[in-house]
């Protein structure tokens, strides 16, 4: 787990789902801010990542935490697709904004994913309320960890 | 669920994946056959259903039980086709082969999945030495009585 | 995991619990027999292998399979006596009938427990219709395997 | 769930286990101190309670949480006495100081249960660095809902 406390960059994003209009950083600023990075075809993910997301969202979402989920597509593009993740998201019954990780020119990396410096999927980032990237963790993290850094953050002032 | 205890129909099979020839019920006659329907975007099948066929292909595959895969697509059939079948094949490391359920011409519901009438995704089917279905089970089914199953078809002359 | 099948011998009681008279091996020749070899405060008995013995009990105790315990008792015995295994069978709602292992004259290991070789606690036992001895295993064991042995014996002639 | 908010009343111990010194929690004032009220011989408790205690233990120790066990015995005193709790303690393997909750001379209810309204066992206990009892709850809770709190009491000036 890399704890890097420094701003966190503008997220990348070629189009949104699942909410009315589309989200930056900057905006959600005041909040704290949990990106599920995943892939709809990443067993990582679907087993346990985007479950964890969704549990976070339900107890912390009226609390001041927004989640959002990133797609963040490096192999498969062909079938992992917009219209591919829009069925994603209904049948998982994914509650919060999900955004399309932009992709790149030159390349099988999208651009927040590479900004990032993401490891793979899923992968955790936590920023903070005046937006610092606190977490960016690759793979599967407890409960009561994620738990302790939303408490933390959320009582800092 | 329901215990049939007459012959299990031919699979209706457009194509087949992950093993080197065609395979019927009737070349399947002396072995146990367990078939896990499911569609790779339907949660319960990937949160579970799937690894439990994997569990059984490893825990019975060396005694006389063959697992199948069908893939029984009767919802968002673009983005569920064989080419994003095979992407799902290989990240989630199915071990056993798998048919493509043939699409219908008329409706939703692919031909095998209507001749069993299959409820939903996952079902499991369980095919006796002689070709009768034993178990035609929609939803979740535990360990414990999938092993009691098997060993009991095994058992039997 | 040993199989053995051979003749189970006599188990050795001081005591039985939960039950309106004691039972012998012989007594329930024609019935699969499963004995689950614990201790009370041995935590890998209180966390699965328990309530794995009293899955098995619900699942197949209509279906011809004896669940029985067998509280062997090697080390912490004052602690581990009948009156505190009274109270752990109503706590913990054991529904099958406890024998309490025979203590030996010289030495920790009670009776039945150095009979049959036990490594530890828990340990599963299982004995066949016709008396044989068919598993004796240390530790855990998964639920689907369990199933494939009931399942089996069940059938058998 | 409880939220007290309110001064926590000095705990009532007969003796202290697994500890080199008694402990109060006037002694403990700067860290955040949870106890896990138990009876050794409550399925839930043996089942979650005591092990999500332990993770608790091995996640925040060393960030400022204390953990405490409390064995608040209020029914079968005579099988969980002093000497069947040390080998609990020991065979759990409890890595965390265990108070036993001192009986009260009327009745079954041991004396610091009473005084904070423990409803059963397990209960958690979350007291903040300034002495104020901030959670009272009977039963199972997330981890995440365990790590939260602490994150934020940690973080609280």
């Amino acid at each position: 787990m890399q704890f890097l406390n420094k701003k966190a960059p503008p997220l990348e994003v070629s189009d949104w789902l699942n909410t009315k209009m589309p989200l930056t950083l900057s905006k959600l600023k005041g909040q704290v801010v949990v990106i599920h990075a995943f892939q709809m075809l990443c067993p990582g993910c679907v087993m346990y990542g985007t479950q964890q997301a969704k549990t976070i969202y339900e107890s912390f979402n009226a609390k001041g935490v927004e989640v959002l989920g990133l797609h963040t597509v490096f192999e498969h593009h062909d079938v992992m697709d917009k219209k591919a993740l829009k069925v994603f998201i209904h049948e998982f019954k994914i509650p919060f904004p999900v955004a399309i990780d932009r992709p790149s020119s030159s390349g099988l990396t999208p651009k927040t994913m590479a900004k990032y410096q993401l490891r793979g999927t899923p992968s955790m980032l936590i920023i903070d309320k005046v937006g610092n990237l606190v977490l960016n963790h690759f793979g599967q993290i407890s409960d009561m960890q994620v738990g302790a850094i939303l408490g933390q953050l959320l009582e800092k002032k």
